[in-house]
């Protein structure tokens, strides 16, 4: 028996109240925003979701994405309202000690992924649904938008490649209440314009009044209609802050709580019971999803004399975790024969996911297939995941598994020029707290990394190289993360050179060149970006003098240089050789020559000293 | 008289050949992608653009965007066909001393920003049209798209913005040639369903055979007739590569150059003239914009003892400066009553542009705006400026004199929690090569910087607070950028300590606790993170017994304490206090004092030495 009709509008009313409470209690929030939102939120959560309320971890239930993270509280109220915490849980609400923050984050253990940089949910649903999908599970994933995020283009992103994998257990609801922060929205209550657009995008999408019960549910009626070859997107006309005069459809009411005084009036307008408090939960049982409790490792069979570029090399590894580990799949942006991730393809089809050059939303969707009990690699070339920044970052405050390769990274791709480079991928990846940063230096320790990243629970950057190097580890050689290598060393040693990736070849190069002069150097490979590893360096350090040459492909700011000076402090004196001005096009070789980080560069600093 | 339609086709033809010849010659590049778009691009440049060819910076010359950079040598190529460079020219491509790259950027004066990381030109093309409503300018905007690139969702952003704003002055012209880099693209050869997309979103579109003249010419008829009510998409079905047989509309070719022993059966296929190789340019004369010529300064006056945001600053400086400088706007992503660049809106609405929540496409439009002599000023939340990271980079390419203000910055912001603060933006606009940044700690710095800002040309970053503060400076006192500030000072420092923004006033509390305790410490100010003044903080060390200590309400890694370090080197003892994990949503105070960059943090450091 399903929850009675007037039970659901009972709730939203209930939602309602919990919300403003909630906010005034806390002296801010956005209740207007969630006062617009509460009928399609009881609807989805007291009608239409099929879940366990004593398991958040249950593979069979349908998911929820509240993309518009700032209806925290309405979050927060509805799961009370489920049984799941309790009301004075509520009212705990942005408080230091409380994991009911301003915006949704998964220390609350019922929220899957972060939100509250708009624009991101439908990413992460895409990947909750490509997971069931894989998986064979019947659950669906609704994702509440607001409109104002609909002029986030990651929305169609995501909009444009759900309905071109027809992922029709995936729902959009979005609130159109047509105030913004600062102004009415581009659309205002044009529900039939956002409803073309999700046309023209592949969706069967429906209008409807998101007060009016009835139509809300006749329209998930519908959608169940439609025979599972289209997403679903259900346009809802709002009123911010709906059901309180106050606020309702006022400007200048975006995220401000109703003031302590005004809340009895606020709530006696909404004091009349609308139905019974009651609500049927429809849990499914009997679902699992692929796990691996095995230790992943990986057989190396390079040969001594070949040379194989990174990027390559993380291909075949991709495939060989794959064949031992279900959990991992990857996702590409349009250029998988560049990133070598189509050898996954090519192995296992179902695993892998053309995500087409839309890189904000192949993140948003490796974060939600990753909350779904995936390991997803994303790979793209590293200068076009900073189109993904903000999405990162959102993974981050997720702490989410997600793991990333960037590849053709540093000046030394050569001729396509600096738009093609990536220059500030180190320093974008080393400012997410937590995150993991691998920079293989040849074919061995590449396809170690990635076993390694796999091992590993959270954020974890590969940066793969272009051109072909040398092979400079036997096969069996391990790469813990933190640790490094010592590739070169005497007794004599004058300096240490720290290097990483392609300049740890031009740091072999160098001794060579300074060897033949007599002069002596150590070279340490910092394959561990982050964590470095701090006592391996500073060993070195001291063994060499007190002095540090630090050299990446990689801009002079927030990279391997920066994080070096870091643990070395005043203990050493570090000479940083990096790219230091807009490259231009070129020969590879020409271009690290050009931009200081070539053998000639590094003979020159250690001869300085 | 008009260049003859045969004349049109000629060029296409030749347009052709040197793409291709260029290309080989080079050994790399992408000659099939410049084929599918030749006869488009030969209609626009010969037929539809108005310029002179002599004059690059002439205000009323027609604009072109190539969005998908990609096909760099055709835009070489028709330079070449216009008279504007020599054929010569274009075989020096991609050649370390040649302006002419494999993707375009603006060391070539006819191209006023760099296109290749892909999706952005629209976005441009938005601000370019902008531009020419502001200044009453005849000139259109023309941006070529690939098709591969419409999965972006900046272009949705920017085709919705010009929907909204009716920017009939901008044509997208997209080569549908259904083929990406790695496989067939989304929506392959269906220009239908592209239309629907635009048309959805606004705009007038009309689908064609790109390789057939006399539709392409009468489609350029129909946009003239619409009325200057809707921007204009031509979806044309091209195929890559045609009219060479070797790579004409197959795989495997993508950003391959036809291989030196191929090219004179390639080159054969297109031997035929098709009509007189002539041009007629059209030029426009007589039309100027707004410069200004004087020293722009403003009268600053805080009254002592009063607290105020330096956003709010913010937005007093930027109506004073707009009040001299004609050049002067700002663009908003419906974060204005935050920032509060809602002043210049209610001051001059003309000259301010509401984004609505899409950041990436106010960042490009804003490098458009700039393009056309424009000081544009960005702003929203420092954490969503991450959203818009690759347009900030190809900015950066472009040397674009962009002005971004990130408000909400660190964990003083509350309780909204960490999506909503920026910890990370300091990185990320540090790794940009040339970039300035500004971080004021009260009203007057804050006004101060963003006259420093309007005046320096190329990227500058403010970075604003949330919190109210007190006034710390004298109304005519100067902010240079490298300058430092010193607030505290006696002959017995102990340690300096390096502050910013609302660390500063940190330090102050704490240089209060620690002299009741007998303890003096100097406070340097660190207005401008980069460039740091890095003599003023190596002589403040000195004096301090080579001690520093360095608080900043952001991630640990890519910020002040790393620009810090690398101008100290070996010379002091650097402490690093930062936010070191994920916050959670409190009280601003309490934040602080948690993440451990409170002045009880500063009085601990300081006694630790």
């Amino acid at each position: 028996m399903p929850t009675p009709i007037d039970a659901i509008k009972e709730k939203g009313r209930l939602l309602r109240i919990l919300s403003l409470k909630a906010t005034t209690d806390a002296g801010s929030g956005h209740p207007s925003s969630c006062l617009s939102a509460a009928d399609l939120m009881s609807v989805i959560f007291f009608h239409e979701m099929q879940y366990n309320p004593k398991d958040p971890h249950n593979p069979a239930n349908d998911r929820f994405v509240l993309s518009k993270g700032h209806a925290a509280p309405l979050l927060w109220a509805a799961y009370a309202e489920a049984g799941i915490i309790d009301e004075k849980d509520v009212l705990t609400l942005r408080r230091l000690d409380s994991v009911l923050e301003g915006h949704p984050t998964p220390r609350m253990r019922w929220v899957d992924v972060a939100t509250g940089s708009l624009g991101q949910g439908l990413s992460v649903g895409l990947g909750n649904a490509f997971a069931a999908k894989l998986d064979g599970l019947p659950f669906n994933t609704y994702v509440l938008l607001g409109d104002g995020e609909c002029a986030e283009g990651s929305v169609w992103e995501a909009a444009a490649l759900a309905g071109y994998y027809k992922a029709s257990n995936l729902y959009a609801v979005v609130d159109v209440n047509g105030l913004g922060q600062s102004q009415r929205t581009m659309d205002q209550f044009d529900v039939n314009r956002f409803a073309d657009k999700f046309r023209a995008f592949g969706w069967f999408a429906q209008t409807v009044d998101g007060h009016d019960y009835g139509a809300i549910l006749h329209a998930f009626d519908l959608f169940r209609s439609d025979g599972g070859t289209r997403p679903r997107a259900l346009l809802a006309k709002t009123l911010k802050g709906k059901g309180v005069s106050l606020i309702e459809n006022r400007e200048g009411w975006h995220g401000k709580a109703v003031p302590k005084q005004d809340l009895p009036k606020a709530l006696s307008e909404l004091e009349k019971p609308l139905g019974p408090n009651e609500f049927v939960p429809r849990p499914r049982a009997g679902f699992s999803i692929p796990s691996f409790d095995g230790k992943l490792d990986i057989a190396v069979t390079r040969k001594a004399g070949e040379t194989s570029a990174t990027r390559e090399a993380y291909g075949d590894a991709l495939v060989k975790i794959a064949e031992k580990d279900p959990r991992v799949v990857a996702l590409d942006g349009d250029t998988k024969n560049s990133t070598f991730s189509e050898k996954l393809l090519k192995a296992q089809p179902e695993r892998f996911f053309e995500m087409f050059i839309a890189e904000q939303n192949m993140v948003g969707a490796a974060t939600g297939l990753a909350a779904r009990g995936k390991i997803p690699f994303v790979s793209t070339f590293a200068a076009f995941l900073t189109r993904a920044y903000d999405q990162i970052r959102m993974a981050g405050v997720s702490q989410a598994n997600v793991k990333f390769c960037g590849s053709h990274a540093g000046v030394s791709i050569g001729e396509d020029g600096p738009s093609q480079m990536g220059l500030e991928d180190l320093a974008m990846f080393r400012a997410i707290p937590g995150s993991v940063i691998l920079y293989p230096s040849d074919a061995v320790s590449a396809e170690r990394v990635v076993v390694e990243a796999a091992r590993h629970r959270g954020i974890c950057y590969i940066r793969t190289t272009r051109p072909k190097t040398a092979i400079l580890y036997s096969n069996d050689e391990q790469f813990p993360i933190g640790g490094s290598k010592i590739l070169r060393r005497s007794p004599n040693d004058r300096a240490t050179v720290v290097a990483a990736g392609i300049t740890i070849h031009e740091a072999l190069k160098a001794a060579l060149h300074l060897e033949a002069e007599g002069i002596a150097i150590r070279i340490l490979d910092a394959y561990s970006v982050k964590p470095l590893d701090a006592q391996g360096i500073l060993r070195a350090a001291q063994e060499t003098g007190g002095r540090i040459i630090v050299v990446e492909d990689h801009y002079a700011q927030g990279g391997l240089g920066d994080a070096v000076l870091e643990v070395v402090g005043n203990q050493a004196k570090v000479v940083k050789l990096a790219v230091r001005e807009i490259p231009r096009s070129g020969p590879p070789e020409a271009l690290t020559e050009k931009y200081g980080i070539s053998s000639s560069h590094i003979v020159a600093a250690a001869k300085s000293f």
